[in-house]
């Protein structure tokens, strides 16, 4: 089977990313940061029994992304070293600004879900929640030292996100 | 800030998945397969010094899900119990078809990856990568009794993802 590369294909947001912290300060605030998914009453059905897990993926669509014109950047935790791909990094400087995280699901009120640790800014559209299972843990893992995680110590679920990186 | 609900997002494939396994023994060989991400040559910088990372996001479109027309089904581990929400399974019958796999990155050459556990047909397109990283990692879970993961007994690094709900 040969893939068209010419095709596209279309997200629809089922919700929206509700905070009151600052956009500049998601990143710092990030590990405590409780906010909101208010997902939009056509999907509320999909929610069901969602409760009975205790973390999700939030994959959210970074609109506010400038257009991705390099593919090579510096991460900002180390300037001095030569610079690594955009999939090799979580900034939002990425040909498709998918953001995902894996958040603690505190609450689920009607369509309001109260979750911590989502480092999207305010009016982030939201494109799929998924829960988190044990599939998704891998505990044997190497990260590079330049990723932000290694600078601040290998502490397993420990909710830094690595930031932007500086170009 | 409110929301604009009517916007749509366009995702461009960055790559595909290419393996040999029929779509239909895909479920059941998941924990083995090796699978090869192929990208398309402008998008190969953005490789760039992934390979420090020992596992992968891979975020794939699941471009042959028939359209989401119900956002309840039951999970097919127990036919018995009550429907659950799309947003509560990791099945591909979804308002955006997003598949997500974390994935052991075994080989890069050139624009092809050899990735281990990508549960992705044949022919599917890429849309992201991102390194999995230590803030991925969340041991303290709770899933429901009725998740795949929970049926075949809460191994941490158990690569069973949850398979397709039956209606």
């Amino acid at each position: 089977m040969q893939t068209d590369t010419h095709r596209t294909f279309t997200l629809t947001p089922i919700g929206h990313v509700v905070t009151e912290v600052p956009d500049e300060e998601i990143p710092r605030r990030r590990r405590e940061l409780v906010s909101e998914v208010l997902i939009l009453p056509e999907y509320v059905p999909g929610l069901t029994a969602l409760e009975a897990y205790s973390h999700l993926i939030v994959i959210f669509y970074m609109d506010r992304a400038p257009p991705c014109t390099e593919l090579l950047m510096r991460p900002n935790t180390e300037t001095g070293r030569p610079a690594v791909g955009a999939f090799a990094m979580r900034t939002r400087n990425r040909p498709n600004p998918l953001g995902l995280a894996v958040v603690d699901l505190l609450e689920i009120n009607d369509n309001r879900l109260k979750v911590r640790r989502l480092d999207a800014w305010h009016g982030t559209p939201v494109v799929d929640l998924k829960p988190y299972d044990f599939y998704d843990i891998h505990t044997e893992i190497c990260v590079p030292e330049w990723s932000n995680s290694a600078r601040r110590g290998r502490a397993i679920g420990d909710p830094t996100s690595a930031p932007d990186a500086v170009k």
